[in-house]
């Protein structure tokens, strides 16, 4: 049978003995680990364990029996990740296309592990850009009412067997039920730091704020589109001379590169999040 | 008569000449130009100048009775600074003391064009620091009255020559008659990333956030304490496995370069302040 | 007649009444002065100057005649820039091209003021960006005689009217005479932190080293290839267990910023070359 | 008995079931495992493991034991450092002050897990902040022959108790012979971003190169004194118009963050060094 690589998440209230519990579980599946990284925040009393390693599909599935059945006593929140089962992400754009290209370039040099199953769009405009690319691009105008369009949006999903979206500058708002349905599945890029600037236009609040430094979020879409979960973030300072459009054309580099860091960690399986906030490890 | 180095700040609606007119002022008045920023923030239509020059106290008596002339009719702001007169401040404390010893050394080196009148504190513990510093120490105890205390503020302001405060990590809220009284001649040191964090335990607030990013703020007092204009913000990315203990260790190294670096503006007549925001040239 | 709008930059030995002078001068010929910012390097005694303003072409040709008649007297170097003249710029690519979109991608966004006048490449596979973002293509083979291919370069910097060139990860060198040709019209990016990490492969020299940031340089490019002046600087910090490949991959963000903002820089024309180093207004 | 708190270090080469067994090492002598970061370096084949855990003392010698007997084996270099016993170090300075300070502050802020042994000076200006810190202040001229001092210096350690030495700016050079005799136990500030600008002035090196950012590099003295293996680094945005002295303040802030970050991730055993570079855990 193929050796193949997996990759575990374990969260769960802290106490003794977990990381030797941890490695022992997979050493005596006959696993090879190539990489553990694990963080006790003590601030709540709770422990995060990533673990890379290596094994027959049958000893994983030993892991995952052994794990059921001590999770339960120990609390676990546990996940096993199959890295040959590459996850398929739908990207969501309007007409801004900077974040588009950042993780169309990026995925070819290698840089994501990922394939994109589709670009879905309330403009015809980044049509071609799927094309060059060779991704499908489906345009689902938002002029109609939002359950219609979303409900295209899970026939999309369905059809192109879509299992997360980035949404990559989609200026439009999902609802409650949609970001509910797809919890911890759709990260967004916020062209602002937050929690500064929420809403709309974060670049013109910042500017007339006269903030020093500006940013950009990346983060889980919840029902408060602004206050999901962060994932990743970046600054950069800004010119005492920038005026507004300055502004959103300097953070357009810092979107980008929030964005694409976010997505990688995550497909990386980097990411956990716990009571409100992520842990990255 | 000696040759007497000037700092000239000016702000008004943008309108075509200013540039122009403002160098042949001083050229009429034998002014010799060191230094000349200018700045038109077009989003809001005003036109910012500062510029050094030297010239003989005379001279610079011209230069101000030419623009008193001139200044209604342009709408003109300006403030003319001589750089003999050595502005006069005090630093008011709590207990910590990472700011405090930040400003007296880099003073001490000569980076701070000023003089340090006193120090005051509602404890007694940094006491000794203005002793080996040969700065005067005043503790007035914040167990009383706000007005009380913000009395006795006014007395050693007034006995000291003190032209403006630093709060350096000064654990209590001034009154807004106080605050009002010395607009714009009180900078604080906020310890979050305003406006992300406003009030109390920003590093708390951060940690809980999950903010990938933390930052500090250095901004004139103004009676909504934490909304006054910003002078000086810097930043620094959060390891990922930090306790909130160890946020707040980080955030000591950023409150210290920042405050120090917001009164080295200030000194040097770089900060602007203008519909609520500042600019520096 | 049209008003248009020039920049002026003067560098000159530093000496009394520059300022004043100069804005003389353009008042005289009855110019609008929209943006001035002036430096005096006290280091070396060198004053620079760069102006933007407005007025009617014969307006200007006043001001370089009167610039002229004074400039030996002063020991001025000058020029005066027409922004109307749009700066036609060829750029040079290999098979790397995140450099390439960065600059396509910003100049399509109205980030870069100039027109791209080819793409020339020692490789047919970008061929088919030039394509989409309809730029002629010009493929160069390196396998030939340098000579040979640099006398094409130079028939088709005549045939496409080119100005300058940008070096986007274009992994050959270019002759002595080549560069002598073209001093400081050819903008190159070195993925190294120069000084540091000079010659190929500084990711590698880095990494073996052990260097905790990493960053990549934009010059002009002169005969000894990494020693021309700087334009533009940036880093990132290296997280601790990046491979070598890692690095490759996280220094392409940095290239590709530090590449546009110094082509931005450039066509700005806010950069001032002396005595071996720029200086930025 | 007393439950103490231990810190392994281990590196060897990569193999199957480095942390499974090391992991299973301290589980059988009853450790409890609080923190564990390994990092598998591929480009060179390298594994690094850095646990922190809790046991009785004869349980860490139980694990000594073990690694002792399993060490030749697996080719591991191993350290079991006992938090209990304080590293003791001197500090080295000239007249230079602001390093000394930041880590005087902050070892008294607790940030610092040590105890300063004594300051040592080839001048007498900085004995007085020894006396309000409480360090024994040892004044031993550099005017006299280098192995004088260095025997002085030998005399002085081991009069104090001293583990280890901080370099604060300490403008001499160090023999060979005493680097080699102390070797990673000197940690050095130079203040420059190396290995950009070695050797003396490197602001003065970095100003007329025209570079962009400047930075600081804390790192082990070596013989050849700038190429010792990096410990820490840090940056900086350098202001275009800066001139050299303000170069050189601008980096008092770098220097001195850089050297107190590098000598707490030494004491909490966070630095490894293999062929030439360090890696931090």
């Amino acid at each position: 049978m193929a050796i193949t690589r997996y990759i575990l998440q374990i969260h769960c209230p802290d106490q003794k003995g977990l990381i030797a519990g941890t490695t022992q579980v997979l050493a005596k599946a006959g696993a090879n680990i190539i990489d553990l990284t694990q963080h006790t925040a003590k601030d709540i009393g709770t422990f995060f364990l990533r673990a890379v390693f290596e094994c027959e599909p049958e000893a994983a599935e030993e892991v995952s029996r052994h794990l059921e059945s001590i999770g339960p006593h120990l609390s676990l929140t546990w996940k096993l990740h199959d890295t040959t089962k590459v996850k398929r992400l739908a990207i969501f754009v309007s007409k801004t296309d900077h974040c588009l290209y950042d993780l169309l370039l990026k995925h070819r040099d290698g840089d994501l592990p990922c394939e994109f199953s589709c670009i879905v769009s309330n403009h015809t405009e980044l049509g071609p850009v799927g094309g060059t690319f060779g991704v499908p691009f489906y345009y689902v105008p938002s002029t109609q009412e939002k359950s219609v369009s979303e409900n295209r949006f899970r026939e999309i999903i369905q059809e192109t067997k879509t299992d997360g979206i980035i949404l990559a500058r989609y200026m439009q708002i999902l609802s409650a039920a949609f970001t509910e349905e797809f919890k911890y599945k759709v990260v967004n890029i916020h062209h602002g730091f937050l929690p500064a600037f929420k809403g709309a236009k974060p670049y013109h609040q910042a500017w007339h704020k006269g903030v020093k430094i500006i940013g950009a979020t990346a983060h889980f879409a919840t029902e408060d589109l602004d206050q999901g979960p962060i994932i990743c973030q970046d600054v950069q300072r800004v010119p005492e001379t920038a005026s507004i459009d300055e502004l959103v054309e300097l953070g357009k580099d810092i979107e980008k590169r929030t964005l694409s860091t976010a997505v990688k960690l995550w497909l990386e399986h980097r990411v956990f999040v716990y009571e409100g906030r992520t842990f990255i490890l």
